[in-house]
């Protein structure tokens, strides 16, 4: 099997390496990190920069395609080569995957129309756009097509879509060998659970940035 | 503030990046990705590379120093340069931080000698080598120095030093934009909660790697 991360300028970084470091991890499975041209990639922060080691056209038929968001999801969404690649390979895909605002790229490439989907928290209502039904869930499975909420939800995404793949006995390793057992600091992340002036805040700003 | 994430062949992808989605949101500060020589580094799987901006040398005086973990941290045990970087830096640094065997270098630099710290929960046992005390938590704070337990806690670590840095606010703020509000499909994270015979598989192999 072939894994195919998409990489595009401003991605964000962990909505990558989640579902890397996860489903990375599929036995006797290649993982690549793609993009319109081969070489380091930059993401929303400037700070990190992570290798594109094929272009899109080098990879045409991966057997699962994984988009992450970000900042610089706004521009790929008039990139018609992206979109184009979006649509040939999901002809061929057993799974096309999304984290973050990646589902609006599959949104706009026509691949979400009817299909119950996810985004980042300030990105569901986009969704509908592009004929989706947004669901408040962290992971949302429609037929083949794998959407996850915000960022760091794409590392819940990898393991649930692993064990679908190698079973829950490989997931299960996977996640104790990445140690995944959460324990966050504070309770603060999703809408309903962090304090109301910081949800008015960014709910304020992405008025401005999705509109 | 300037936060230095160190690169080496081979290290563990999401060691390296969950801290910099996190901690690397401290406001007015500049993350910088450093390895021994600049360009792209290797990740433990082959498929990853994440570029070190600037060389060790160039970045003498960092004021948060994080080291990942990852298969390749053995060989760093014996690399004179980056241990005395680690050694250097410590003077100067507010925080010197790890994520799971990055503890082994910061112990092999002999910056844990007496402290109570944490590693992936395979090392443990091996940090008493270096006269460190190990615990079982995920997120061990000495004093200055942070370490975190396995790949994933990075995340967690990341979070709790930027709530300390900046203050509660500001990691509830990037634990919301992460929507970092985990729901693992398994309950296996750690040894005393996964399959036993995983557990025993993994410390069987880890004897061997690290004796």
């Amino acid at each position: 099997m072939q894994i195919a991360i998409v990489l595009f300028d401003r991605f964000t970084g962990l909505d990558a390496v989640g579902p890397y470091e996860t489903l990375g991890r599929l036995p006797d499975a290649e993982t690549v990190f793609v993009a319109e041209r081969t070489g380091p990639v930059r993401s929303d922060t400037g700070n990190l920069a992570i290798t594109a080691d094929k272009s899109l056209a080098e990879v045409p038929r991966p057997d699962v395609v994984v988009v992450p968001g970000g900042p610089g999801q706004t521009a790929q969404m008039e990139n018609a080569t992206l979109l184009d690649w979006l649509r040939t390979t999901d002809t061929t895909s057993a799974w096309t995957t999304s984290v973050c605002t990646g589902s609006l790229l599959l949104g706009a490439a026509g691949l979400l129309d009817g299909r119950r989907a996810t985004s980042h928290w300030l990105a569901l209502d986009v969704l509908k756009r592009f004929g989706a039904e947004p669901t408040g869930e962290r992971v949302v499975f429609d037929g083949k097509y794998v959407t996850a909420a915000g960022v760091s939800s794409g590392i819940d995404m990898g393991l649930t879509l692993l064990g679908r793949i190698a079973g829950d006995g490989h997931a299960q390793a996977v996640q104790l060998l990445t140690e995944y057992d959460p324990q966050p600091p504070y309770d603060a992340g999703a809408p309903h659970k962090a304090p109301a002036h910081l949800v008015e805040e960014f709910r304020a700003k992405s008025r401005f940035l999705l509109a």
